[in-house]
């Protein structure tokens, strides 16, 4: 897009001379970033598609909050402190008054939490975003001063122990039921519903607080059964959920009912809370790390061994083991499996 | 795309035990990256659409190599040494041959240059890949042991001098020919100038080689006028091309006729040859060092210091300048302005 490009630019390249650790920003082949010393670095990537994970008709800093939020929230599951972002921005034509609404929503979200848009690439094509966030992390060395894999304080998915608690921050659901609330019509973007859908709060506070205290964590993006099952593949555990733990605010059920605000937090995503396991020693100090962000965490469960080699996650209600039938769940017939997730 | 998940870490999961500084691969929210002490990270992101950056029906091994290529050679045009990728891949569907030979593709490229796909992303939509490279050079540090952004030996535009030669690697044009060939229906890829297009090779050991001998760079991917003006407007100077020095393949004057060449070479790209400025006194050095890659660095122009304030790329003919007309270039008539680049 000749031309275009100084369009663009006004939108995105910033002063960062103040941005720690960045040597060189946009306009060069390459940005240049000096790493702090001592610390290591947590990198990911993530693609939103007009129509697939936003509607395109979504206000135009609200798509660009999301876009940067999902990316941050893989950061804070990981624990990092935000440093350096990238946007690859394909759009079907150059619209101003779209543009200044994306990057007035990227840019308020970015400097809330420190992170410094350090390069970017502009294509013409269907309306896409790709955004790369890099976070820093202390890097722990071993008596001989090398790095040990396993040892670093870090918030990997492949921790959690046995009797581990299960954990959730915050209330979620609500964007599950926000989704709805859009594709059945509903545009006030001040509802809580369609605000948590809309403007998702990455946890970036929680999850550098929650660094030393958890065992695992990861953020919730598929609802808390199947996210959940990814913790108990890569720690070789199972879990058990409570039905009846689940923290449902009462906007959600106000929406959904109390079966539909259970089946938005256990099937439902898109509100990127944290979801961790800990020692059941630490949760006192990991809700008192938390109440400075006033952010609540809920004991949704709890890790266990299984006798088989498969690693599941089971729902109980009043400690009865359910199954899932259509919007509902009954009681789990003895003769039958429940999904496997291994 | 749950359960495509698995056929697709099939593709691009890797071991990488063995990789320079890689904490944890693809698998967990981020990736952890170790950067080497006394380094400083070069970080680049480029997206390719289907239909607008590659033809949809080339061979998939080739998108896969140049989706990379056209990365590797942002870090080769700022002298980095290639580290790790991560890779966000937009997909219509999932087909298994497509994938086994777009990640072939990308792997052997991948594995020639030493960098490693650390992390990725794979969505559903239309066909469009996202890869962000990360480099490493030199930190130098200056007496008081703190970050002098602008003594560092890097290859950054804005570092051109007056009286600098003007020098490119290999022989360009070559891939635009073989874009025209690819769209006028020819599709023998062993074809010099079909394999110029589909397969470019990123320069990366020239990048490196040159790092402390040359004062400007970039990689050609829009035709040497364009590219070079960027240089032109960071370096504040002007440039002279001479018409008659431009590198011409054989390969390249068969294809396209003698005026076909030389306009490829000044406005047709996607070769992502290196374009560089260094002082007459480096050129016998810079040509010893790319002795050893076997690729050729011709002087094609010199950059100059103008009395107006704008700053541009002139072309001369045995020395007379010359104005584009369409496909050829006559004598500049001394009472009209040049397309400026300022």
């Amino acid at each position: 897009m000749p031309g275009e490009f100084e369009l663009i630019a006004r939108y995105f390249h910033r002063d960062l001379s103040a941005a720690p650790g960045v040597l060189l920003g946009p306009g060069d082949d390459c940005a240049l970033l000096a790493p702090s010393d001592g610390m290591q670095l947590a990198v990911s990537v993530d693609t939103s598609v007009a129509g697939v994970h936003f509607p395109p008709d979504a206000p135009a800093s609200a798509i660009g909050h999301r876009a940067l939020a999902v990316n941050l929230s893989d950061l804070a599951a990981m624990g990092a402190t935000p440093r350096w972002a990238l946007l690859a921005l394909t759009l079907p034509d150059v619209d101003e008054d779209w543009l200044h609404g994306f990057a007035a929503g990227f840019h308020a979200l970015a400097d809330r939490h420190g992170i410094a848009l350090v390069g970017g690439d502009v294509t013409r094509g269907p309306l896409s975003i790709t955004i790369t966030v890099h976070g820093e992390l202390p890097l722990v060395l071993n008596a001989a001063s090398t790095i040990d894999r396993v040892s670093q304080p870090i918030l990997r998915r492949d921790g959690a122990s046995e009797d581990d608690l299960v954990v959730i921050t915050g209330q979620p659901g609500l964007a599950h039921a926000g989704l709805k609330a859009w594709q059945s019509g509903q545009r006030d973007v001040l509802d809580p519903c369609l605000a948590a859908y809309l403007r998702p709060e990455p946890r970036i506070d929680a999850g550098m607080a929650l660094r030393e205290l958890a065992s695992a964590a990861l953020d919730v993006s598929d609802g808390v059964m199947g996210d959940l099952s990814h913790i108990c593949r890569a720690s070789q555990l199972s879990a058990a959920i409570e039905l009846n733990q689940l923290p449902l605010a009462p906007e959600l059920i106000a929406a959904l009912g109390e079966q539909g605000a259970q089946q938005a937090v256990l099937n439902g995503g898109d509100d990127y809370e944290l979801l961790l396991t800990l020692p059941e020693a630490n949760l006192d100090a990991a809700r008192a790390v938390l109440r400075a962000s006033h952010l609540s965490l809920t004991v949704i469960g709890r890790m266990h061994t299984t006798q088989e080699e498969v690693h599941r996650v089971s729902l109980l209600k009043a400690g009865v083991e359910q199954i899932a039938t259509g919007q509902s769940w009954q009681h789990f017939p003895a003769n039958t499996t429940a999904e496997v997730s291994s």
